[in-house]
């Protein structure tokens, strides 16, 4: 459908393995953690998961599965 | 589509007949109970379900299907 | 798709003819009425409709059919 | 999908031509209109629509399209 | 699918080239624009677009594409 | 399926490589950066990525993948 251009789900796939950064629609919440699966509608499974709250942080989650239309962004955590 | 990666909802299915907490969208509110079913859009059929509201207990609600959209996260009950 | 698990949504089915009680997503309120009919999206058809907000009875709405990704959860009226 | 159930969608295709209370969500606002056109998004075409906040006459907005998701319930005008 | 019914997406093609207002969820504001492009999802590009909030006329926006899960209404604009 | 209407996506794709401005549903915020992909979803991907609240500048984001659900607008960032 939209050929010869890289989708943005791609990047999110190369992110498998490695820690990253979900933010939260709504919430002044991140979760971060080890990339474990993602699927098409960005629906995600992390583990390894820490809560942060206003940049502070919060619980440890350990493994979580994420409903995509719930994640505002996803980026690599630095 | 996705080859060679166990999707999230994998995840979620293997945590059938187990304990789940579920949370719930904007709202300070989880739902533990039993996961009895689940399907591709994470909708959920739990039994012996209990409310909780800020971490303290709340009402028994016994079977309960949530819309999947409305879900945050689900993982499993320790 | 997902053989051999029964999905939520049969448990809805099972409903059909008897009282369910709808909660809204986002507010405190629930419908509770007859449940005529649901599909796979979990649009609901109510009849006998009447409104609880903060679990007090509010106005008798009749016949309803309430969107499906506005519901948070869908059980058996005790 | 769902042999002999007759769809909640079914139910708001025969209010066509009559008119109907359309609730929106996470707002104290209705719009009363005749129901032109319906899909099965519940997408909503309205003409001679008038809005009610908190149960009071509001704007006249004459015609309108919903989208269907932000649409909390559908209801005969009493 | 809904034989014989002009559906309601097809009041909004009709109004492509004209000036239309968008009505945006949970937000005091609108967007009147020149109608450029709509699909199916409601997704709407716009030009000529000026910002209405509380119906006072606010920045002017030029050309912008609106993701149609996030419109409540769409009226031709008067 | 809508012949002879080029798709509001379809401007969204010309953006491509190009500055664009990302309003972000029910807050504040926009993300602007260099649009890096774009699927049917309006899932973006953005590199050089950086926040504005309240018109104000903010964080350094770099690499972000914004799911398309939470997108209000998409504009060229001019």
């Amino acid at each position: 459908m939209v050929n010869g251009i890289v989708l943005p789900i791609k990047k999110v796939f190369s992110l498998v393995d490695s820690k990253v950064s979900v933010e939260i629609k709504d919430e002044k919440r991140k979760l971060l953690g080890r990339l474990v699966a993602v699927d098409e509608y960005l629906n995600i499974h992390l583990d390894e998961t820490t809560e942060y709250i206003n940049n502070e942080r919060g619980r440890t989650l350990g493994t979580v599965v994420i409903r995509g239309n719930n994640i505002l962004t996803i980026a690599p955590s630095i």
